[in-house]
């Protein structure tokens, strides 16, 4: 079936269970634990095989490009992602490569999968992913892309077999166009749609938020 | 170890390898899938064996607390959690159980883990808890929670073996408490970060999220 395929959309063919030990990159694991009262208790875990020497498994970049003359922006990606079965829009991120900072990963990876060359103005602590399950974690890189007037599209940098598109959504649409996504079918990643729904939040409750006194 | 530890701190006493069979939770597989050019490759994935009829694994409680004469807040939620092996900074979430709706469990959740009885105002479409590892996803149900002066704080209602402590804080103030919650070594979960990153970004840039025209 693979080898006579003709390109198309891709889509997952078969699902088999994996053992610990034939995994490249993830592994599932029994946490042994003592609570709080003294009592032993077990969790499952899932966690990376890769994760570096800083501890931290991967950065996404949360990305703000300003441009003369169009409205400010962010780009997303679109990639199918066989672990959903589907397309997800996400910011841009990547696994930490050994003995490499976030920033740096940041930086290189931002410009592998949109071509774009950004500057890093913040970063996090790590973050958990999804703490109840796994260990993964990760830094946003907040990075910022100046563009100039006449700055064509840059070429994407992708590794082989890599299918990434970009699309530039201004800052202002963003939480409904990925409402608008999800409608559509797409799978929206939980961490941007998170700072979208933040972001919309406070433009919409600009009281919540104000510092008293 | 287990039988004779005093009441103290949560602590993780061993890892080892966990087969998928005989896990109850989570599971470890291997998907194959045809890529757009054709191509048969494979991909690593988590999932959860619990995952509902509704196709939704969690939901998570982004809070509004309104009181008379306090400024508007939101209640985390910090507890022990064996897969990042610390304590972690969230909001109040779950496992949507079988059959039950999203709002249903976020309701339902937000009362055990808080005492709190919120009203949903809106969910989120399902968006993916990490979709480059696994299948997990979640609706982020936003709830409003209204205060009258006198009300006392609610018994949480957990289940045995929950160990979980509840912090109230200013929406005002909620970036700057989880960025020092990380400084003291809790674990802050991405999405609850990436909301109120989110947040501060909207207030710190306002220009950047107005809507042309």
């Amino acid at each position: 079936m693979a080898s006579t395929a003709a390109p198309g959309t891709p889509k997952v063919t078969s699902v088999v269970d994996l053992p610990s030990s034939e995994a490249k990159w993830i592994k599932l694991q029994k946490a042994t634990y003592i609570d709080a009262q003294g009592k032993s208790r077990v969790w499952e875990i899932a966690s990376r095989k890769t994760t570096g020497s800083a501890g931290v498994d991967a950065v996404a970049m949360g990305n703000i490009i300003y441009h003369p003359s169009k409205p400010p922006s962010t780009i997303v990606v679109i990639q199918f992602r066989p672990p959903v079965g589907g397309f997800t829009v996400e910011w841009p991120a990547g696994l930490i490569d050994a003995d490499e900072k976030p920033e740096e990963a940041a930086v290189r990876e931002l410009y592998e999968e949109t071509g774009y060359k950004g500057t890093v103005i913040s970063t996090s602590p790590p973050v958990a992913a999804d703490p109840g399950m796994t260990s993964a974690n990760l830094c946003l890189c907040m990075v910022e892309i100046r563009l100039g007037d006449n700055d064509p599209e840059p070429e994407q940098h992708l590794d082989e077999g890599e299918d990434i598109q970009r699309v530039n959504i201004p800052l202002a649409e963003l939480y409904t166009r990925l409402e608008e996504f999800a409608k559509e079918g797409y799978v929206v990643a939980a961490k941007l749609y998170h700072w979208a729904a933040g972001v919309q939040y406070a433009v919409e409750h600009p009281e919540l938020f104000r510092k008293a006194g």
